[in-house]
């Protein structure tokens, strides 16, 4: 019987970090790593990182872009990058980038479970906030938010979040997936 | 020194596929859990896959849909998947789906990497065409041809695509990536 990689298996994205845990400046180097050697549409390479390290003003401003429910954990994470991507690539369209993008931000993720951190990605924030609190180019379209850290200790995340982090993953059948 | 995890590093995208080697069932069940269990926005989902197995109808269509730089060398790997997602749910918009299938293609394409597969992905097919002859609905958005089979010999591609798969990858600078 083949079985799922144990890093594409076991990737649960869990709220609960260790508050007082770091992600090293080789891990996050490598992290971005991961991301760099991402394959993309012509190489075109779109994806762009803000990295907020906790206590440093980029990680307060993702952090206060995130929606309220968000709020309620993800100060604990010590880093939390936003993933954005370029919409155009001087007079080029990039169709693809937000796919690409979602493929990089993948093999960062996959690459987190191989140094035994965790990762949580995130929608639920103000794009457009966040873009101008950033000061971002009018070309890169912030896409997601992703906190990053150690895991920490469930029983100090408050009790309907537990819940939602340990409660069984579902799927749709493998069925739906096909669409011949 | 910290170093990326081998499947990520290896991820070469070659065009030299086995023409007589095969992808077992079991094997292409393993590649679309592997899709199945990524994450997505609110769980949504939205991956859909068609799948060409070398001989039948989707593989033949899916391969005439290539450009024609894609059909010098695609027709020789056994499974041919057209990666597509849906563009709403029900009334609800899927702002983030392609980005949710950039991921899955990625645990895909990282699964196949563990199984010994090689993996090739390609945005240079006419999408409006493909989603005809396959008769998708409205609500697919076909994205990207995905190629896999096991390593052939490379003297057996023309010498430009040769010359082309051996080439040192190339990405930009790592300070590239950084927005802040």
């Amino acid at each position: 019987m083949l079985t799922l990689h144990p890093l594409l298996a076991e990737g649960r994205s869990t709220r609960a970090f260790d508050p007082y845990a770091e992600v090293t400046s080789q891990e996050l180097a490598v992290l971005l790593e991961a991301a760099r050697w991402a394959p993309s549409s012509r190489n075109s390479q779109p994806w762009r990182f803000a990295v907020g390290r906790r206590g440093d003003d980029t990680h307060k401003r993702i952090f206060e872009s995130l929606a309220p429910g968000n709020r309620r954990w993800a100060a604990r994470a010590p880093l939390l990058l936003l993933g954005a991507h370029l919409t155009s690539d001087g007079d080029r369209p990039l169709p693809h980038a937000a796919y690409d993008l979602g493929q990089a931000v993948a093999h960062l993720v996959v690459q987190a479970g191989a140094l035994g951190l965790i990762a949580h990605q995130m929608g639920g924030f103000d794009a457009d906030a966040l873009h101008s609190e950033l000061n971002l180019p009018a070309d890169v379209r912030a896409t997601v938010v992703i906190a990053l850290g150690r895991p920490g200790d469930p029983a100090t995340l408050p009790d309907d979040l537990r819940r939602r982090d340990e409660a069984t993953r579902e799927r749709q059948p493998a069925a739906r997936l096909l669409l011949t």
